[in-house]
């Protein structure tokens, strides 16, 4: 007999897959082919991309166009522009003078197949290729306007204020010797939660959200953000590398700020709840009880790698 | 007694100082504090930023929109985004992994003040802030469509098939024992040219320019593009360390592709001579025979740093 919480889960994990699909087969299109010049970088671009990922931001765009109404794939190139950003971040965190790993998602991170000058560059292409998606997508000078608005969200989450601040920050608190709760908060809602939230922000701005409606789709961002980022500093400390796909309890030994460093396992586990619970309420609240989104943002909380 | 091309070059050298403080008062205003969190990122960006350059991106896009009819200051802030992203792609071809450069418009390099992490991220935060000043200025839905178009011109420019394509080929060229001519000029078509030409077009997309007014502006810049370069080389081997702010003959001594090392001294004058002469032409073909551009043109031949 399965649970009601099973079915659900088997329900978002279908979901997933098939969106999953829609955004691998969009990123192949989109990218540039791996035997037009310049080669190398082409090839390091997508060694990178296709290495992978579960595509949760542009999913989390085209999920939330879809509640509001608009057609998923109506948004699914400016949705792979996000998982190019993300890529980008990826590479240039797992390089030599930052976080210095060797492995992610399970295959060899690009600097140690290609080399640190192909991966910065290639980092670079995935960051200018990325945020050129939401300028060329949709097609037409009646989304410009449209367009314009989800640059500057997304120019606002992933910029010093944002997703690079949160990196420098994480790279300054590993100096520290006890990082604080609110460092830490600081820390990954930039590094983690704010591209995440712009990835909502930017499908729910394309499917013509009103302000009441991007102002709940932002809570749910802000808070599968913080529950994502929770997570995984939970699955570090629990997993071992063969599930995580990468080393395992690595961030702890780096000294990193986590979760379960600054508030210890238990109370991390309770703080995950809250922020999936509030994402929830914040996702019913929303057209059609919000659609997959609630469903989600469990799965988020509840998932194991 | 003064020549004319004298006073013309005094002209152009006046014109360039007037608009490089205009660039500089906006670029300040526009880049975030040094006091503002995070703050050792904003202060790697405003290092390398604010160390000197002639800001010839930024000029050509305000020279561009002011002879094709539009007040150049309406143009300021995304004139200002190409400076960042010129900037940005200094600080990532200086890196260790990339030219190792230590020295840059005679100051210290961004890695070598603020070490590799911070100078990596602070490169993709002038990217990313650069391109979303496209999207932010001018303000109004009513240049949204204008705005997307620059968007789409700048990222071609700078895409990897345009300047991060073009860095990666000279760096594939050094490991080459013979640069050819034709990889030579795709070298420098797409590492310094096109930029150069995206600013030019980006200033004339905000003036409101015909698809004939455009595509004078576009031969302009090609010809511009490479006579900088042309020039650029030819100053590394004619000039000291002292004119030039980084060391002389270093990238004849890194084995780089350069005009002087494949056609040698003389036919790279000639070269960047007949260069000049397609720019003014084209220039003077535009309206009141283009302003300050043919002048800029010559000036771009002639200058000594």
């Amino acid at each position: 007999m399965t649970t009601g919480a099973e079915a659900a889960s088997r329900g978002v994990a279908d979901y997933l897959a098939a969106r999953r699909q829609d955004v691998d087969r969009a990123l192949d299109r989109l990218l540039p082919p791996e035997d037009a010049w310049p080669s190398i970088l082409h090839r390091a671009i997508r060694h990178s991309v296709f290495a992978g990922g579960k595509r949760l931001r542009p999913i989390l765009c085209l999920a939330a166009a879809e509640v509001l109404g608009a057609p998923a794939l109506d948004v699914l190139e400016p949705a792979c522009g996000l998982e190019m950003i993300h890529t980008y971040s990826l590479i240039h965190d797992d390089l030599p003078a930052l976080d210095n790993d060797d492995l992610r998602r399970g295959v060899p991170t690009c600097h140690v197949v290609f080399g640190e000058a192909t991966a910065i560059l290639a980092g670079d292409a995935l960051l200018t290729h990325g945020l050129g998606t939401f300028a060329a997508y949709p097609k037409g000078d009646r989304h410009a306007a449209a367009k314009v608005r989800v640059l500057e969200t997304v120019v606002d989450a992933i910029g010093t204020r944002g997703m690079i601040g949160g990196q420098m920050a994480d790279i300054e608190a590993e100096q520290e010797t006890a990082p604080t709760a609110a460092l830490l908060t600081r820390i990954h809602e930039n590094k983690t939660g704010r591209l995440m939230r712009a990835s909502l922000y930017a499908g729910a701005i394309l499917a013509g959200a009103d302000g009441a409606t991007l102002a709940r789709i932002d809570l749910y961002g802000s808070r599968i953000g913080l529950a994502f980022q929770i997570k995984d500093d939970l699955l570090d400390v629990e997993s071992d590398a063969a599930t995580l796909g990468k080393a395992s309890n690595k961030d702890a030994a780096a000294g990193k700020a986590t979760f379960p460093v600054v508030w210890g396992v238990e109370r991390s586990r309770a703080l995950l709840a809250e922020n999936v619970a509030e994402a929830v309420a914040a996702a019913e609240a929303l057209p059609g009880g919000g659609g997959v989104l609630p469903a989600l943002a469990r799965f988020i909380g509840a998932r194991k790698s």
